[in-house]
């Protein structure tokens, strides 16, 4: 294994990833922490950082790093300023990241903005310019479901329009902060739960508040299982994201980019309403959309 | 001032109230603390009640004490079992509660519970109690804004049917616990942004999940003051339960029982929807009820 001619780095809120790259864009090694974004001040970055890729450095020259995601945010190293849809997801100008250590050459790719309705993306860009470099012709909406999923009108090769919803974020709250925290802890799953609450919230969204304390009441009541309470709940939330993401779905080609299980939760909640979808892997798009960062990449602005 | 004839206690999930009670009903002193039930073990509960409230007690015998809320939950000092509707708010029958100091007699008033759709109330059923004993001819439903909102139809002196709402927690869930909390945090108010959402979430509900995330982007990209945030996020839900409860509000005489700044937030997003209501204060009426449990107590079961 040689040494890798740069270092591709996913930092979003919650944890720290970064991969060694040939220049051919083969990974080389892996690494990861939790030190994500959101626990870090400005100062605290670098040696983050430094921990956990420093073993791999030489002392050759600088090497490259390209980050996407929540390092680049205001509360982030060093902001790397939105940049207003619509337009292609990722721009040869990065945001240079100052750094002390002279072996490492630090670059954010910046994120996505929408004035109206206001939206704003960090990481996901860089997934979206993955898909596209494997699906040079897609032409449709891209949904990445998660702690806040997206979805994403993309047209000519540019970004037209994106929608957030918390579903995943909402999810968490619900499960843990709440009285449903009784009610929902387990590892299990019921699919015909869950598909049944897709569809109650699809087809009567008007009803969504009232749906989420019968969860508590049917198990204090009638035993209503940890596993089919979870599922509703996930469900009930997803079906609430689909009616509101309607216009992004109704009669699109829609690719879902995510992590297994909730890539295919969502691809399972779209199929009855009539919606093919591909599935393609959240991370793998975050590498190869890295890799088109990188390869791009010809000035900097710090 | 006399001793007390009795004690009325409100001890919900996050915090313990008694009122010293004359003979006709008159407040003699009160006292609170903190101590929920949700913080306590079965067997914590005699002592943290004897902490408050053992200085007014006097050795001419036991005292009567009669309590509502979660403190007759499965996990709380001792389950006194849901009555199911329709039925009167209140029943003759109390659940008591063991207890070692023998100047001290405890019981407990059952909750309700509805079986399709599925829902319980523990506390809500005393305050009803006490807005009918003001209101004897009251036919109609009552709002009861809070924490889990409940919505019930009266009629005739029984509870037809209600259904409860997790507004209170999701709202402080979303307000703490997600990304929301950047952009919520003042205890300012803008009373035309809280109209706007609860418009905006009743005649739309369908677009509630989108518009949670817009706090957030509007705050980055134009500013969004947190008073507004704050209001819309408050609007929103508050609205998206309004939309749930339609067939409760729609051509009824409502009744909002609770706090007076949310039952006042409660009448102004009613008014809109040309659905007058009359206000009455929660406190106010959890005593009025307990009384009213108090004079009504003939038996007791264990």
């Amino acid at each position: 294994m040689g040494n890798a001619d740069w270092i591709a780095v996913d930092w979003g809120t919650s944890s720290l990833r970064a991969w060694g790259m040939s220049a051919e864009g083969a990974v080389l090694w892996a690494e990861s922490a939790g030190k994500g974004m959101g626990g870090l001040a400005p100062d605290a970055f670098e040696p983050a950082f430094m921990d956990l890729v420093g073993a791999h450095l030489t002392d050759d020259g600088p090497i490259d790093a390209v980050a996407c995601g929540m390092v680049g945010a205001r509360q982030g190293w060093v902001e790397a300023p939105y940049r207003p849809v619509p337009c292609a997801p990722l721009d040869p100008v990065l945001t240079a990241a100052p750094t002390r250590d002279p072996r490492l050459r630090f670059r954010i790719v910046s994120g996505l903005s929408q004035s109206d309705p206001a939206d704003v993306m960090r990481g996901e860009e860089t997934q979206i310019a993955g898909f596209q470099s494997l699906n040079p012709r897609f032409d449709g909406v891209i949904c990445l479901p998660g702690t806040h999923s997206k979805w994403v009108h993309v047209s000519a090769g540019e970004v037209v329009s994106f929608q957030t919803f918390m579903t995943g974020e909402l999810f968490s709250a619900l499960a843990t902060q709440t009285v449903l925290r009784h009610s929902v802890q387990t590892d299990g799953w019921d699919g015909a739960a869950f598909a049944e609450a897709v569809d109650d919230a699809v087809s009567r969204p008007e009803k969504l508040a009232a749906r989420l304390f019968s969860l508590r009441a049917e198990g204090l009541l009638s035993g209503l299982p940890a596993e089919a309470a979870r599922a509703r709940l996930s469900g009930l939330l997803i079906g609430a994201e689909l009616a509101a993401a309607r216009p992004y779905w109704l009669g699109q080609n829609v690719a879902i980019v995510g992590a297994s299980t909730i890539a295919r939760r969502y691809a399972e909640a779209l199929a009855p309403l009539g919606v093919p979808a591909t599935v393609a892997d959240g991370d793998q798009m975050v590498l190869k959309g890295l890799v088109a960062a990188q390869s791009h990449a010809k000035e900097t602005h710090a």
